[in-house]
C-alpha cells in the first residue's frame, strides 16, 4: 500500500503504549541483555527510538519543507542513543519515548501536510533524493524494525532454554538486522 | 539464561496487552493484509496465538505431569486458527486472547510447579523427549516469534512506500519464518 498519513500516524501513535505494555516492570534479564558483543539490549533500542524521534524524523521532515534538496540531512549517529539511556531506568525511557513521540506527532499534525507536500523532496546523505512521503513511511517501518529486533533480542535469551524447539522458531533464525541509514 | 517460571510468566502475561496496544482500532490495511500467497495476516497470527493457548501449551504441560513420556503430545494443527478467526473482529480476537491467556496462566500457577516438576519429560511427536521447562520456555519464545512476525507483516505493507530505505530496514530482509512443530 502507499504511504497514507492516517495509516502512518495510527501506527506511530501506538508504538509507545505497545512497548510500555510489553516491557514495563519486566525482569531486567529480558531487557538488559543483548544478542552478543556489539549488539543492542532492549534498553538500547528504546533509547535509539527516543533519539531518532528527537534528532532524525521530524528534523528531516522540517528540512524537506524549508529547504528541499538544497540541504542534505544531518547524518544520524547510530551510537547517539547512549546519551539518552545514560542513568535512566527502563521505566523512565518508556515515559520519555511516550513524551517525545506525542510531541513529534503533534508537530507533524500541525504541519497540515497536503498531498503535494508529501511529494516534496529532500536529500539523504547516503542515497540522495527522497520524498517526504518516503521519510514518513520509513518512520513507521522503523518502529516495526525495532519491534522486530526487540522480540528477537528477548527470544535470544531463551535460545538454550527452549531445547529442541530452537530450530522451529523463526525468530531464532532471523538474520534481518538493520543497517545504518 | 535458563528457563525460570517467574521470567516466563512475566513475559507471557504481558503479550496480550502489548498486542492490544499495538493493534486495537488500527486501520485494517495493517492487520488484514499478509506477506503474499500462503502467508498469514496479523489477524491470522492472533487467532493462532489463541488456538495455541487453548490446544497446545497447557494441554501438553498437563500431559507431561499426568503421563510423562508414556503418551505423545497431540499434533498441533497449524491451520487450526482458521476456526478461531472465523466471523470475529480483530477487537474480539484481542479480547479472546487476553481471556484465554489469563485462564492458561491461572492454571499454570495452580500447578505449583517445583524445580523437579520442571525437569519432568514428555514426548513430542516430531522430536521426542522434551522437558516441561523447555515447553514453558518455548511458550514464551513462541510469543516473541509471532510478535516478530507481526512486526514483519506490518512493515511489509510499506515495502514500496519507504523507497530507498527498504534495503536498510532489517525487518524487510528477515527470512526467519517459523516452521511447524
Amino acid at each position: 500500500m502507499e504511504q497514507n498519513l492516517e495509516n502512518t500516524v495510527a501506527l506511530l501513535e501506538r508504538t509507545p503504549a505497545a512497548l510500555d505494555a510489553l516491557l514495563r516492570d519486566l525482569p531486567e534479564k529480558w531487557t538488559d541483555n543483548n544478542e552478543g558483543e556489539n549488539t543492542w539490549s532492549v534498553r538500547a533500542v528504546l533509547a535509539h527510538l527516543i533519539h531518532a524521534d528527537e534528532e532524525d524524523w521530524m528534523p528531516r521532515a522540517k528540512m524537506i519543507l524549508s529547504a528541499g534538496e538544497t540541504q542534505t540531512f544531518a547524518t544520524f549517529d547510530r551510537d547517539g542513543h547512549l546519551l539518552y539511556s545514560k542513568d535512566k531506568t527502563l521505566a523512565q525511557l518508556l515515559d520519555e519515548f511516550a513524551r517525545v513521540r506525542a510531541k513529534a506527532l503533534g508537530e507533524l499534525l500541525e504541519m497540515k501536510l497536503t498531498a503535494e507536500d508529501l511529494e516534496r523532496r529532500g536529500r539523504h546523505p547516503s542515497f540522495g533524493s527522497v520524498t517526504l512521503s518516503e521519510l514518513l513511511a520509513t518512520w513507521a517501518a522503523h518502529d516495526m524494525t525495532h519491534l522486530h529486533q526487540i522480540s528477537r533480542i528477548m527470544a535470544f535469551q531463551y535460545r538454550e532454554a527452549v531445547g529442541p524447539w530452537a530450530r522451529f522458531l523463526g525468530v531464532m533464525q532471523c538474520a534481518g538486522h538493520s543497517a545504518a541509514a
